[in-house]
């Protein structure tokens, strides 16, 4: 197995990520290797370390002369950068050269690369990036929470579908219940999209077994557990996401400062950050694509790459797929 | 001073939600009134606990025989249904026979009517919800929180300037930093409508003094208080709102399940989420208008009273209307 990671273009220095990439090497087996797309500055300074050995999987470096910062315009940069690390990394997805991508870089430049160079599901219109929240039921998913920032009716119900097959996927849920996210429950809320949003999902609903649509849920019921998937737009979502990550954290923050030397509270706290930040997804397209975030530490990307071999592992997927279609 | 309150429209019944009436009236001075607008059914139950005493605020009750429930098309429920409790309601503070008006009922039909029946700020397109979130240095405001469901950038750039207004009238903040939510920190991040709001709220901040704009904020820095206003639309600063009470619930649970008899994590609690359930106010109208949660518990009702009584003790509405105007 060979995991592509773009080490450029996020907020924390590239060498420092590069300690999460040093880290999860050694919890990976050694017939494993990690591919690093990086500026050849950056691969000097790392290259003693990525030495060959017996006892943690492998790491290689791919040198990459340009780098899509986090302010540019996602298509125009991916198509005016063509040796940027992030594309170099996307085309050997494309063409197998490695079995997946993780980056912390510019997501609207990731997603635009994976629509230009990978399949996508059939009559998907487009790509969306699922995250995972802990609930007092489970995981639940958040669909999309940053590949694209509006959304018609069209792109929701897809989304409905797609986190259907990725709760079936990845967490074995076998009839997932759908919620729609919204501003209050009753069918007339919220914006015009969502209205049709709606109607169309509880038509689809009752029409055929794809879909268990449980109507409009609201922000402070995402960790009840009563959905197993949240469907909204990407902008919606990314804000959803980090504001329960924000709200996790003030808590936690408040609670340490009453009580310094509590294991409970520490433990907990990182349970609930742990589950939040290891990576989206990118779902409905056919080669495992992850986002981690542009702020990530060294930690988050060790989970993020382990997470990512694992959905590799367990060719999650061609699963998604398969159900797509069927 | 008397204080309208609509019984009806939410999800708690009226009877339940008398309870928080009749506990505020205990804290409220002899002077003061609570006008009670509900159907004749519901104050036929209540009407015995409302008789004028010496030691509370006295409750008045007027019979509607309308209701505009939570489903209904704002605009159009307020246009059909002139003797609803809500709409009897805020003629009653457009006629200033009542001082504020709190509501827990349908919030575009809140709006509409306010819309309808009160003056505006000179110059504000539409009035917007603004509600106060805990940080590490002290209470930020969101607005929009759920006044409409789309905004233009002319819209964010006037709630910039009304939370501000508010921030100085209600916290005594001088000089408030404003912040536009956005998936991003980069002036390009995000949809149309931010991008443009981000170039004018810079522009605005470099030639007078009303507003200084510190650029995008994340979901996640909310909390951290480096802002005092944060701007953006009412979907999303409704989801952000609901997100943020649901996941302080959630962790409190958690935390609840693991040491059930800690005070501390019980205190903690409660203060977090007082803050956050206590009403929004309507900002832009010359009136005060307060919106709860829809699911308000009578405890939610009883703090939202005590604070419109202390708005409306400040006259907070003519300082933001002088300093909105100034």
């Amino acid at each position: 197995m060979r995991i592509g990671i773009d080490l450029m273009g996020g907020d924390t220095p590239p060498t420092h990520l590069f300690e999460g990439v040093y880290s999860a090497a050694a919890e990976l087996e050694p017939s494993h290797t990690l591919v690093l797309y990086a500026t050849p500055n950056v691969i000097g300074k790392i290259a003693p370390r990525c030495q060959k050995n017996s006892r943690s999987a492998q790491i290689e470096c791919v040198p990459c002369p340009d780098v899509i910062e986090m302010e540019e315009e996602p298509v125009a940069s991916v198509k005016r950068k063509p040796q940027a690390s992030l594309v170099v990394g996307l085309e050997a997805l494309a063409n197998r050269t490695i079995d997946g991508f993780v980056s912390c870089g510019n997501t609207g430049a990731l997603v635009a690369a994976a629509v230009l160079h990978l399949n996508k599901f059939p009559k998907v219109l487009r790509p969306a990036l699922v995250a995972t929240l802990p609930s007092e039921k489970g995981p639940v998913v958040v669909i999309d929470v940053g590949g694209s920032t509006t959304s018609k009716a069209r792109h929701l119900i897809q989304f409905a579908l797609l986190g259907s097959v990725y709760q079936q996927a990845i967490y074995q849920v076998q009839r997932p219940r759908v919620g729609l996210l919204n501003i209050g429950v009753e069918s007339k809320k919220g914006r015009e999209e969502i209205q049709a949003a709606y109607h169309q999902l509880e038509a689809l609903s009752h029409q055929e077994n794809r879909i268990i649509f449980a109507g409009n849920v609201e922000g402070r019921d995402i960790f009840k557990g009563d959905v197993d998937v949240i469907v909204t737009d990407g902008f919606t979502g990314n804000v959803l996401l980090k504001t329960a990550e924000g709200t996790a954290a003030f808590v936690f923050d408040v609670l340490k400062a009453n009580r310094p030397s509590d294991p409970t509270t520490a433990t907990l706290g990182k349970q609930l950050c742990d589950e939040q930040q290891c990576g989206a997804l990118l779902c409905g397209v056919d080669r495992l694509v992850m986002k981690v975030h542009g702020n990530a530490t060294p930690q988050t990307l060790h989970r993020a790459l382990l997470k990512a071999a694992a959905c590799i592992q367990s060719d999650c997927i061609s699963q998604m797929a398969s159900l797509y279609t069927r």
